[in-house]
């Protein structure tokens, strides 16, 4: 297997209500909500750096397309790790994140490996990390 | 917000388990579980293309870092989509999951937006998509 994957696919209950959060609220570009003309095909996909696709799609939709039942939420189930290049950058990302209806369940503090970083939750309760790391600041 | 992310961390519940899906049964590399000597701190970093990272973590600490309760896996929670370049890569990496111990929920075939996929869940049901799209090739 290649070391590489290309779409992380969120699960979401409402669609609209989690691209206006994620477009709206964080600024990630987009072309919008996607293939409504077909039948579970409403999605979002939002294009990140080096490639990367991060895609929004109801749990329903991905039930159906993955041949399992639908579940119910799972913060713990998996997080998304942002890196930035300050602390500061991490507290100002918090306070985006909370202003664009973010739950901040975890504030940013600095952390016994090094870094500094708080968690928050997006409408469906899908958990991102926001991570100063002195050993892995990225490139803007 | 930068349009990115950086490292995607799976809740898992039984790190060795899962450890030896990633490393021994789909051969990605990795320096092997680290952070052992902490509490809560084992988890294992793979790196992938493009300084993307994926890591494993225990559930219950991914709990306690994010300050929320430990809940139970959610196979639809979110998808993890690794693009090949032809069907037949998309059949060989399906058989290497299923001889590496993974649930084969949905085989491969084709799909109404001109691609072909499958999907396996690894051994604590998180969700991978094995995608031949003619309009996202990857470089290998």
């Amino acid at each position: 297997m290649k070391p590489r994957f290309n779409v992380l696919t969120i699960g979401v209950d409402n669609l609209d209500k989690s691209y206006a959060f994620y477009h709206n609220g964080l600024g990630l570009a987009s072309k919008g909500i996607v293939g409504k003309e077909f039948e579970h095909g409403a999605i979002a996909f939002f294009d990140l750096q080096n490639g990367m696709t991060l895609a929004l799609y109801p749990r329903k939709s991905l039930a159906l397309d993955a041949g399992i039942p639908v579940s119910a939420p799972s913060p713990t189930g998996f997080s998304i790790g942002h890196n930035v290049r300050s602390k500061a950058e991490v507290d100002s990302l918090m306070e985006l994140a909370k202003k664009a209806g973010a739950k901040i369940n975890e504030r940013a503090r600095d952390r016994f490996w090094g870094g500094y970083s708080g968690y928050f939750q997006d409408p469906d309760g899908n958990l991102w990390e926001v991570v100063y790391n002195p050993n892995m600041i990225p490139v803007d």
